[in-house]
């Protein structure tokens, strides 16, 4: 079932990689199939070099329990599943520890809008959660690390459409997109602001976001009704 | 038409992740046929990996209309008219979101010439423009972009001829030369400025300026009259 | 003798310039049989491109002698013998100038753990060892190293099972584990987070170590009795 | 003549883009034999990818004419000239502007000798020369830059030997060796160093130099009549 998504997820996952988003088995996609409720997630420790369309595991969105597939699914299940439960614009979701964005996420520290790049993809700041407690962490951890996302978004009133990435604290970063694709899309624009706010920041201690003007044109040319960028 | 300057064109544009300066589509060469006042540019938003030569497009200078090709030319195209027909001299432009290049743009810092490998190259600091009012970014935002480059190199009284790049603040670089090919090459060796000299500014904070005596060796041993650089 | 063991020790070197955790010969990978009492090393200086089985050399665990090989082993043989001697866990030891861990290692200063990349692998701070003494230094340095590595361990109450690496104050690090592809994997681990951290540690110059309920859940989830993560 | 040399000149300057210590044609080496005080360097600014053993420039030692080659030999041979006469012990030598070290000849600061992976190679702080005066840049630049050099080493009281590399202030670096292999060796080594003590420094900018006894077992276990690493 679902072949057409699990190949999709397959690619996704191959593709962090390519991109140099991962060490080892440090990370995993997944998509979701809306009218099924049912997620495709990468097995937990497989290695990407030996991973196969087969390993891919489906689970239901409500249950968590996985209906097809012989793997265990990615440790982190859980919190794919409260995002996708919560964020219903998303279609795919990516985990890394991608050394920028786990950089920012250990310092626990927002990266602010300093520059066009970000403004490309991501209308504010790149939000940092807070520090999880200790019952969240002590029980359902992964579901919790899920909440505690879905705390930051509403809490500050932004939405994970137009901020498709967040810092977990101490952790490391979550991205999402329209589909598996889109979300590796996005962890990789994620990582390289990660990189270029960090060293804008160590030359100019004061940095500051950019002006809204120029944030929302560069936002707004490239997405929303009246996008002029591309064919 | 033009099918020479486009080829050179469709090559400048493929170096671009060649030499590590762009991430998926955030990177557009152009270049001018001076005599038939054409502008050849690559279309926006498609995949270096796919692009061919009847993928470039062909805008007038005065006009920005597309003269051929069946794409939309990049989004940046008004900022490349507005440079070539202010700066006479030139006859290609890159423009990246080149890390190091946009992590000082981001910064708003001029690059001081700190050393031999920007003076063999540049002749004096790379400018980081004025920020844009939220009247140019809102109105004709990629025209008023070349302007304020312009309005910086006239302000500043340097010539396009001897600062080859310029840094937009809070964006990135726009680099040029005589043709695309060479364009490409002085945002290279920008990028590799940018870098070394982001780290020599964190090592010694009070860095300054290299000798006015220095600056003109270099520069003039490769460029001007006089230079010995080379066969 | 121990060819499946030379075998291990070959492939574990040779993979050490692929995770570009060296510069020429610049590392070295050795494991123990531990009913024999044997340890097979990489010969000194040898490049890993001409490397081969033959060149591996048997080392007697008390004596230090060669029993089998035609090359000087490692330099550093003295060291690997005391922590095997000491270290009654481990199998396979590493050891590099990687760059990240060699900086830590330089600046003397422990890696504290910021994240849970590090909390996946390291239950706690990796230790960087006191500066060791002239008479250390002069007499039977090698050997003094692997003393004050294990001296470390013991002020500070930390196992090696628990800390699989340690950075020599001036020097560089030293990572161990199961066997000598295990030792590998935590040495490619322990570059990875020196890199993260220092960033972090520049980004937030105050940064402190993580939560000890999230340090234990990342570790407890992949290490111990009820660990969760993988197949 | 001198064919063999001319192999070994070529190999040293093509092995600078393989290790990366160059951008576009920014690097040198040459070779000198000694018995014919004749020097065997690349030619000003030919692209390493064209570069053939024809290309290579033989010129005299002391009159500094080119003796056979249809090319003009680099721009900086005046440079290497004036070491080969002074400094009596090496027989390659490499100029780059390979990024880290280029980073602290920017910052005009000598690299302090803080770890083994420096004493290794360097017996104690590779330095940075002074400004040069205006009458020295503005008449034979190159030459000076060479007497500069020997200026430094001689005031210093440092050997050529032990010290196989040198920063030229707000330039970059010059390295050294036995033959051109050997000199291109110590400068992938010199950038390695630069680059860890430019980091070693940002985490601990009190950072002091290693103690003399580990400087002194390290460079000695390498070099001298009691090494012992190596085959």
């Amino acid at each position: 079932m679902l072949e057409s998504l699990k190949q999709q997820v397959l690619e996704a996952n191959l593709a962090l990689p390519k991109y140099n988003l991962v060490t080892f088995t440090w990370g995993n996609v997944s998509a979701i199939d809306r009218d099924k409720n049912l997620v495709v997630i990468k097995p937990s420790g497989v290695d990407y070099d030996v991973m196969t369309i087969n390993d891919m595991v489906v689970v239901d969105l409500f249950t968590g329990k996985a209906i097809e597939g012989n793997k265990k699914p990615s440790s982190d299940t859980a919190t794919h599943l409260e995002l996708y439960r919560q964020f219903s614009t998303i279609g795919g979701i990516v985990h890394t520890h991608s050394r920028h964005a786990a950089i920012w996420a250990q310092a626990g520290k927002d990266i602010i809008a300093a520059g066009t790049t970000h403004a490309d993809y991501f209308y504010g700041s790149i939000p940092c959660t807070r520090k999880m407690t200790e019952a969240e962490i002590q029980n359902d951890y992964e579901l919790e690390t899920g909440k505690v996302i879905v705390e930051t978004f509403n809490q500050r009133n932004i939405t994970p459409k137009d901020i498709p990435a967040v810092l977990v604290h101490s952790h490391g970063p979550f991205a999402w997109g329209t589909n598996a694709d889109n979300a590796v899309h996005n962890a990789v624009v994620l990582e390289e602001i990660a990189y270029m706010n960090l060293f804008s920041h160590l030359l100019n201690p004061t940095l500051q976001s950019m002006q809204q003007t120029l944030l929302d044109k560069h936002y707004l040319r490239k997405h929303g009704k009246n996008a002029y960028y591309g064919q």
